[in-house]
């Protein structure tokens, strides 16, 4: 059968595998920490090392595996064309050939795309955006990424920057994010920002589970320890996690309103949280987008977690080459 | 030559013109109030003649003048596929089959579209989107519409309401608009919230010329008066002028962000306060969006002033029937 490496470049994991040429299948899935301060070459040497076992393990699995090429998702911006990541301050990456460095130490082609646009494809190819003509993924986690479908082809703008959704401005005179903007829905809720909007309700006084698990120290609550006190019943985290719901539905009500797509699928340790999450979301979006943009879209958590970076990275390259 | 007549349907104005084929002419161009309150027979009536002595003027102003058929800009929503208008509250009404009724009357074939969309279309084809793959109209007026070009074709979405780009939040917990949600970018910068921006700051307290103008009667004072004391250096004004930049900046930069178009077009007639709005504006948009798609976007007053509507339903039809 023949299969694509889907490569996943994240600033804390690598993930590879082989996703057969319908998507169905992965094989020989692997991830590892991505240790991007040993440097540019430590990283690829480390991707290339896992690709080669994943090629193994999918050769020791079926009979006449054909690897056709290689797809790689990374963090951005980076263009498309060249293969080349202009800048990933999570990476330390400056102008960095990627494509064609992995292309050559593996002996194959290989294609480039934005990791928020992998995990759309991923998505739209087998997963929760399955059929659609028009779809958006929110990727939730240390940022917000995006990706965009429209016409049923990814969405890559003039210069291969669009779907930059986590930095769309919801709060005019809003928090400060990263990117130097105020106001950004990343700014709000990312995994980062919904630790700290706990952190800061607990230096305001708020009572919580989560200061018996910080044990003195606010630095280890983390989105994924409100996300377990929320489950547990805690009041604070679950008004944090009410409060994303509603950031996070601002946000997706503007771009119902602007795409009207058919479903917006959202990604991430946020889903975790279930119906805590996904019922006050759909409500704000009831409230804020139009009637019949909000009729025509399903609101979904992904299909595919941990692994729709990769599949997507292997529909990117078959798009490219065929 | 071949011609199509182009039908912009407002809710203060009608507006009908025969449009050449490639888009360069227009030959009896019209316009009359609509007169909605005399209902909707009227209105059809009133659009009915009007085409017959654009056809007139047509056929006077040159010899062999062929009329392919009729494109018709409404505001929505809208079923471009039915040609029903589902609802429009400036117009009063509902379910209303204006494409079939116009054609029927007219004899020729039709298309209809939402009225920004149109405009959109008509700044594409021949004014200052020309050429662009993706690009973005804010028409700012009673409200704010959007029209969205991607990879060279109108955005439609799922179900015909793409491109609400008025109704995106940019304060959560912002103005009430008139569409029921808080924050929408039309609650701070379309022309009745320009006007009554300007009305607070003056009850507020405020100096301005506008007191004046408005001889004790604030509700006298319109965007229009805001943009004419503007130029004349009120103070007052041009912090109002200022503000809706900054406000416009806000929309536009997240438009830039989500899709990386080439070009996003202003029209309207906050378009008058020239440099008083497009730097501050720019200003804001350089602020909030990303670099790379700045870098890639032009920002610009529409070309079209007063005709991309009609010029943009002629495209409309010319695409639908080729």
């Amino acid at each position: 059968m023949r299969y694509v490496l889907g490569i996943d470049i994240g600033g804390t994991n690598l993930v590879v595998g082989a996703v057969s040429e319908d998507g169905r299948r992965i094989l020989g899935l692997e991830s590892e920490p991505t240790g991007a301060p040993q440097g540019a070459d430590h990283v690829i040497e480390r991707i290339v090392a896992m690709a080669a076992r994943t090629i193994a393990a999918a050769r020791a699995a079926e009979v006449d595996v054909e690897i056709l090429g290689v797809g790689i998702g990374s963090p951005g911006p980076l263009n498309t064309k060249s293969g080349v990541v202009l800048l990933t301050p999570n990476l330390g990456w400056v102008d960095m050939p990627v494509r064609d460095r992995i292309a050559t130490r593996l002996d194959l082609p290989a294609a480039l795309d934005n990791d928020a646009n992998c995990a759309m494809a991923g998505e739209w190819w087998v997963g929760a955006a399955q059929g659609a003509r028009h779809a958006v993924t929110f990727t939730l986690g240390t940022g917000i990424g995006g990706g965009i479908v429209v016409d049923g082809k990814l969405l890559h703008g003039a210069s291969d920057v669009a779907a930059e959704i986590g930095h769309i401005t919801i709060e005019t005179n809003g928090r400060r994010c990263g990117c130097g903007n105020d106001g950004c829905l990343e700014a709000y809720a990312s995994g980062p920002a919904i630790a700290r909007r706990a952190v800061e309700a607990i230096e305001a006084g708020a009572d919580s589970s989560l200061q018996g698990i910080a044990a003195g120290d606010l630095t280890r609550i983390t989105a994924q320890t409100v996300y377990q006190a929320a489950a547990a019943g805690d009041p604070l985290a679950l008004e944090v996690v009410q409060d994303t719901a509603k950031y996070l539905g601002v946000g997706v009500a503007n771009l119902i309103n602007i795409l009207n797509p058919e479903v917006v699928v959202i990604c991430g340790g946020v889903t975790q949280a279930g119906d805590r999450l996904f019922t006050p979301l759909r409500r704000e979006v009831t409230r804020r987008a139009f009637r019949p943009a909000v009729q025509a879209c399903r609101i979904v958590p992904g299909a595919l977690p941990g692994t729709a970076g990769v599949v997507g990275a292997a529909k990117v390259f078959l798009d490219a080459h065929r």
